[in-house]
């Protein structure tokens, strides 16, 4: 019996990084949970995100018996990561510092852009992270990223022309604060699938740096042992269970796009009856 | 002591049903509640839909005395206006039918266009009320109307863009569908701050109706008596009450935008201790 690694997400994204988590941990077990039914977080106040967030981590460890969970949601790894640790027994890993400390690996200049949900960008919790590495970080909020993302318009032109509009507002911030940044971090983990894009669209010299990547290399680090080995000549289980709060017809649907495989079987969980 | 009209939306766009409101019934008394810790309702299930707003109507009557009940939201309007009903013991409108309604008074052809959020359009109860009212409809979701609403992009080449790709799109449809429209109908409460944006995309020949000036004309009809004009001498007194499930702040700061003038004094509310 392998350990089980809970990962919370406030919909679909977060799939993006258990995807990076399957290929770094492939003896481990996974339950997913994507409140479905309450996203998107990112334009929520602290209190409410922290709220919901707490409640699915409760369900993820008291129901599904997780003994350790990735928050694979940068707005609730922004604003609810002390609350979720102090509402569950279990180690609990967010995917900010992951990202912050990316950046610090990556970049030369110290000055690192982020982008990412409104409410990420005003808990300041990446420009916090990067000070603790001795960078500095100027923040952009990019709402409009996320419905793209979710219209599937992931290599359309309009998407283009937006990302374009932001890179450029922010680009142009930190010029005027005389940084010279040379990584940008993606704040958000529906991001990752505008990549294509948004390396287009970023100045040459500029590294981009997937903070799902970078939480999932920070969970190898974390939860590895048994869990990443428990016999080198074992194959890879993968066993996933997928749940959520709103339509698991669609979360079928979207959800494969993220996680870049199929999704099926997927749960459907009120969480609301497992609040305190 | 004037009667209270319970005035129920998903978050802030139902401000705009709330402003013909009030130019229509100057003298009735308003309850507002946005339920914007859980928006935006137009991605998710008509489960999930119909038990928020459910909590949302029983919030109105029970702890603030409505008296009649309006569903300012096109899709709870859509997918919970039965569940509400059943739920709470006063009249309650939705903005479905008036939409219809008005635009079975505009439409020479008999043949519609709607624009929509994805739940509103997956429903099809604007195609059901046109039928009703011996019109053919077809309906379109524009997913991204509210988040660049949102952003304020209301005037904005990148909304101008997305508008004319939707618009052509439902044109295109329609014309190989055999019909020829000559209304459409803005079915979510966000789009009227786009009107000037859409009416310049539309082909000409075709007339915008907003089903919330339509909900406001039907309220009248529905609510007057008293409450419309308790005495013909009276000034109006616009007595209004607003609630919100998240920041407070947020909603006073966004809704002025949709209500057309300042938004103050929001209560929060947690809608979960008032569930069944």
């Amino acid at each position: 019996m392998t350990p089980t690694i809970g990962v919370f997400d406030s919909g679909f994204g977060g799939l993006t990084v258990l995807r990076a988590l399957l290929d770094r941990l492939p003896h481990a077990g996974f339950a997913f949970l994507g409140d479905t039914a309450r996203l998107p977080y990112g334009s929520k106040s602290r209190r409410t995100i922290a709220h919901y967030a707490v409640e699915g981590a409760q369900f993820l460890v008291r129901e599904q018996g997780a003994e350790s969970l990735v928050i694979a949601c940068n707005t609730a790894s922004a604003l609810a990561l002390d609350a979720i640790q102090a509402a569950v027994p279990v180690p609990v890993l967010g995917v900010i510092e992951p990202g912050a400390a990316a950046a610090k690996a990556a970049s030369c200049t110290g000055d690192v852009l982020v982008i990412a949900t409104d409410a990420t960008v005003q808990s300041h919790a990446y420009a916090a992270a990067c000070r603790g590495q001795g960078l500095r970080a100027i923040e952009k909020a990019c709402p409009l990223l996320v419905p793209l993302v979710e219209e599937g318009w992931t290599d359309h032109s309009v998407t283009a022309e937006v990302i374009r509009i932001y890179l450029d507002e922010l680009v142009g911030q930190a010029g005027a604060e005389g940084l010279h940044p040379d990584t940008l971090v993606l704040g958000c983990t529906h991001y990752p699938l505008l990549r294509p894009l948004i390396e287009q669209a970023v100045p040459s010299g500029i590294r981009v740096i997937d903070s799902a990547e970078a939480a999932a290399e920070a969970a190898f680090r974390l939860f590895d042992g048994e869990t990443a080995n428990p016999a080198p000549d074992l194959p890879p289980h993968r066993s996933v269970r997928f749940f959520a709060t709103d339509s698991v017809e669609k979360f079928e649907r979207l959800g494969s796009r993220f996680l870049e495989r199929p999704v099926r079987n997927v749960e459907l969980v009120d969480l609301e009856q497992f609040s305190n």
